[in-house]
């Protein structure tokens, strides 16, 4: 197998040869796009009465995923769905990508490759046309950044900063399952690849973290319906997000524990390891659905858009204007503030 | 000082710190910012009739730079000129860029604020709002992903593809002064950073190397002259950069050893190590100086024009339709091939 510094001089030949004809011209065309890889910049058409939304997310070996616990290929795609994920929190379309890979000098060509079908693979599904990038050595492990570029009506961008007193706080599908999937892939024997031989039950919780789906339906459902008020997608727990948007609101937002939608996978397996399942979703991060609030007298119809769309959404909390905090009504009828951070795989930063 | 993993948690918070009001609101107002840092994603104006331009370059530590040989906030302004060049090469205006900076933890707070001063000074000499970005650990080293977002008069993007039989190959600028440069800080003793100490009459040498110049000014003038066909920005040497258009365009180029212009401190330089200037210029790389071609006819009132502009352009060469390779007219009168490449600093990928 050729080795990254066997391969012909330079990041455009080796690029080339794997991107050449990946996305079919027809596709590219039919997104605007005007000159994708191969010169020194991307050249795309844009909508009038859009706005641009933009975002890039790098991930590093070691740091946000190991191969121990994650291929290459699902690493690609999980790399492109957390970028997805931050347009689908603005309500946005995403259209365009930019991947930057870096990989140590004498790293199999397999490897690359993996990532780049992984990467495509998502981008394929999502309907986002990879226009550019960067490929250069590094001095240890792999490290990719994935810039997507969306549109949104013009004005109508869903920002953490406005949620409202009266609005109440909800969740799209089933958070935590990422986590979980994490937490059993990290306990087992480190030096074997344990997605090689998944223990049947806990397919869906490893699919979660391994390919995540960014929740563009979701987001540009909210942004037809003309509900939502606030929105973020979570990446890092729902915690940390629920914090996010009470900072950037400067509101503060209840959770209700016994509304925190839990799903059957992830209940049993928290059972079999001992494990409160909420942790999981407050403090686990990577899920990639979406939190946002929206006025409560319009909570109905969502969830009916959403049934019908075949989407889940559930209402979890509120919007208080008397403190600037997350607080979680427990089960046990307890107000207990809930700290922003509680969880932290590879101590991730 | 404080390290990175003694920060407060979370990409966002120390981001924010340094970034927040770092450029002004009225500048981000104008630039059509909707939503800058501070979501999961930036929102920005457009201005209609025109495409957009993409392009994102990825700088990694001890691969395409080192301690000893250049500073920190240098390295943050290089890596934004980097990819503010490649813009300049399509004939686009730059307006948004995102910086994606990995760093290991326990580094000091300070290295990467001076990344991002030297990023927002070049991003603010040019004009162009740093709209969000990422912040992560790495295991090693410090690696930059800056991504900059143009706008190009629809249709007129200066492909490299364009190039036809009758065009003369120009180039901006005095290129080779950037190879030369590092060239003088490489031979230096490795423990020191020798460019605290730069002898008299290499400063232009270092400074071409540490702080280039993206030709945007040149670019927008070829773009508004009508005259240009094929561009591209000189970041891997002359002799890769006029490949890369003989490779698009089909068509092979001629260049003239005699009329390539050489700075009076690379010959110096050049001189004093016995060295060919001319290697500096064909194998360099990063002056981001521009190559192009244009028809024959138009060359002496775009000279015109750029002297008035207070640049310079020199006809160096010819599109030729009888070969597909680049060929150097040598002072001696042989007609000699170039290779792509020469020369490759750090084995640079």
């Amino acid at each position: 197998m050729k080795a990254v510094d066997e391969m012909p001089h330079g990041e455009f030949d080796y690029i080339r040869a794997w991107t050449s004809g990946r996305q079919s011209p027809s596709f590219l065309r039919a997104s605007g796009v005007i000159q994708g890889i191969g010169d020194d910049a991307a050249v795309t058409d844009w909508t009038p009465g859009m706005q641009m939304v933009i975002s890039c997310d790098t991930m590093v070996e070691e740091i946000h995923f190991k191969t121990v616990t994650i291929k290459d290929r699902d690493c690609g795609y999980k790399a492109m769905a957390a970028a997805i994920s931050d347009l689908a929190a603005m309500g946005a379309n995403p259209k365009f990508a930019l991947v930057s890979v870096s990989m140590p000098k004498g790293s199999e060509e397999r490897r690359l490759q993996d990532m780049y079908s992984g990467l495509y693979e998502c981008a394929d599904r999502w309907g986002v046309a990879i226009v550019g990038g960067d490929t250069t050595a590094s001095v240890s492990g792999i490290s990719l950044t994935v810039t997507v570029i969306g549109e949104v009506e013009a004005g109508k961008a869903l920002l953490r900063s406005s949620a409202k007193v009266g609005d109440v706080v909800f969740v799209t599908g089933f958070p935590g399952r990422s986590a979980a999937g994490l937490d059993f892939l990290l306990g087992q024997n480190k030096d074997s690849r344990q997605w090689e031989a998944i223990p049947p039950g806990l397919t869906r919780l490893i699919e979660a973290h391994c390919r995540p789906v960014p929740q563009v339906k979701a987001g540009r459902l909210l942004q037809e319906l003309g509900v939502c008020h606030a929105l973020n997608d979570i990446s890092d727990g729902l915690a940390s997000e629920a914090w996010e948007i009470v900072e950037a609101s400067g509101l503060g937002i209840d959770l209700i524990e016994d509304r925190i939608p839990l799903a059957e996978e992830l209940l049993a397996y928290a059972r079999q390891k001992g494990k409160d399942p909420i942790d999981f979703v407050l403090y686990g991060g990577e899920d990639y659905e979406l939190i946002g609030t929206m006025p409560a007298g319009r909570a109905l119809e969502t969830q009916i858009a959403f049934k019908d769309a075949g989407l889940t959404m559930h209402i979890i909390g509120y919007v208080n204007g008397d403190h600037r905090s997350v607080m979680l009504a427990q089960s046990n009828g307890a107000l207990v503030p809930v700290p922003k951070h509680g969880y932290n795989h590879f101590g991730k930063e």
